[in-house]
């Protein structure tokens, strides 16, 4: 397994070299290669990712991300010139991002019921693509435009996806979340796309919700979503609500991912550089440890990935809520597990 | 008080009643006239806003909604052709959302400590214009948009009311929350707005949210949020979630204002028109109550306001959560409350 390896600021080093830790230890041909990138290069040399620097990724099975980000980096610059232009270049037109209500974890919730969902979210399109702009900046009479861009040929592959997914899971239900009351052309189409795509999977049963109702109900009652399908921006916020409520973003896992697997996919935990505990050892890796599961999975080594996530499921069953984390104990601890 | 009334659908006749019994105890010179809109006489007639209701609703000091909406409805039409209309003609460029943990009031989380915030969500731009399209529908090259519209004009006055807000209240907190890191034109017309504003307001402390983040936050720590300002597409999201926390959409209120007085505010709780329980009198009118409460304030009755407000405080935090909710039994208890 040829595994490029973008470590990225602030807790990103830390918690990468758990992941790989746990995964050297499940994947016996694991070469990395470290790619610096992030903050820490821009403020150095002024690039975010250069060609070569993308060319050479192109040539990996996968990448492994830990956090890109720097509070001295004025906002975009890395999130438009390297995250998503990573995801844009590499065509990862699907965002996994499961939330699981682990055995030992505490929800913020006071009665959370088993939650198990599994966010399918648009990664090439929406209201990310960057199109739009301003006009008469800095006067009284400023227009600034943000243009959503959504096709037929993008909504299908990922709703198809979300099908794929939900066809293979007990529940077998899928949630389209969007606004289609307000936003009713990209609504009309995702809309319309679930529905043809659904007719082809009439085992799974299908519901829509608004997304700010979706977000409600997330917190009133999380247990009722199986899989759930959405476009990019709406993705971002509800996946952020499922982490809240399954415990937080120290626990959240996503891939970025290829599904036509052209371009290698890109595994990454939900949370930021965490710039304030950084170097302290102190930072949760769990999320990249089953970000980790993710990208074995993907890579269609599901006894591997099953190893990974059953280490983490123990784990977390059984660690004191009252111990602070320690980075390498818990990466020591569940490589460990899975590598045993 | 000249007073135009649209009871709507579902549930909403039957939580304006209260609404407007509330209203009367407080107001004697109350005048009301009501208009029959919604889904009921758009399937009857096809009608949704006509232009000769529409001026009539301009010379009244304010609406009181109840609900509009039936599943029997394609999403959008009445969205687009009735809500959105009014708020989009009579220039409700704040929609003002308060969301307070009543004493008395179970919230779904664990330990949700004190929440008070006060969201004043955008009104007439963002992603709501209705500016998009679609290109070649029903084949494999459809292309839907949806175009963000964002003026200097229209962010300027809702950030400086939400200022205005901030400084009359005691922690004098203002949150910007947006996505300034992926809508980056949009995103540094709404920071620009909130450092130049704020530098009016020295004594109001701001902080800025990524939407993602503050939807998290909003579970895992909503007592740290004072008033926020917000886009309309996120604000529509940030303050379901708000309301999840504070209780549920069964006690949200809200105003659509136009804060300049030129046109008449419109009041309506953020529920729907939830017909599985219409009819049956045993929906919530507690909503509707905040929003004449919200009403009363904006038309500069602060006296009466703030006794529908502790009429809805002492009779939440005496409820009996055992007990079903009656319609008009809430209703009176809440007349008889702030009228004695
Ligand atoms: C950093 C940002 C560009 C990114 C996004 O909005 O997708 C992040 O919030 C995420 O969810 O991965
Ligand atoms: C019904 C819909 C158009 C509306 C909105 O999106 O603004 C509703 O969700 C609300 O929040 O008032």
């Amino acid at each position: 397994m040829r595994l490029a390896v973008i470590a990225g600021d602030g807790i990103g080093p830390e918690v990468v070299a758990e992941g790989l830790k746990v995964l050297g230890g499940v994947v016996p041909d694991l070469e990395t290669t470290e790619y610096d990138l992030g903050a820490t290069r821009w403020q150095r040399t002024g690039e975010l990712l250069p060609d070569s620097v993308l060319d050479e990724l192109r040539g990996h099975d996968a990448i492994l991300l830990g956090a890109i980000g720097d509070p001295g980096v004025p906002p975009g610059i890395l999130e438009r010139g390297l995250l998503l232009r990573l995801r844009f270049e590499l065509d990862h037109h699907v965002n996994l991002r499961p939330a699981k209500l682990y055995d030992g974890v505490r929800s913020p919730l006071a009665d959370p019921g088993e939650i198990d969902m599994l966010c399918v979210r648009e990664g090439t399109e929406g209201p990310y693509v960057g199109n739009g702009g301003v006009l008469r900046r800095d006067t009284p009479h400023e227009v600034a435009t943000e243009v959503s861009l959504n096709t037929a040929f993008g909504v299908e592959r990922v709703v198809r996806y979300a099908f794929e997914r939900a066809t293979a899971r007990p529940r077998r239900h899928l949630t389209l979340i969007h606004k289609t009351n307000v936003l009713t052309h990209a609504g009309s189409l995702w809309s319309r796309t679930v529905e043809e795509v659904g007719a082809e999977f009439p085992e799974v049963t299908v519901a829509y919700q608004h997304v700010d109702a979706a977000s409600m109900f997330f917190i009133t009652d999380p247990g009722r979503y199986d899989v759930i399908v959405t476009d990019n921006l709406f993705g971002d916020i509800v996946t952020d609500v499922a982490a809240a409520v399954t415990g937080g973003i120290g626990l959240a896992a996503s891939g970025n991912l290829d599904a036509s697997g052209t371009n290698p996919s890109m595994f990454e935990p939900v949370h930021g550089s965490a710039p304030d505990i950084a170097g302290r050892g102190v930072a949760d890796p769990t999320a990249t440890v089953l970000s980790v599961a993710l990208l074995l999975e993907h890579l269609g080594r599901a006894d591997q990935a099953r190893k990974v996530n059953a280490a983490v499921a123990f784990d977390l069953s059984t660690r004191d809520p009252q111990q602070p984390v320690r980075t390498a104990e818990v990466g020591d601890r569940l490589a460990a597990l899975a590598g045993g």
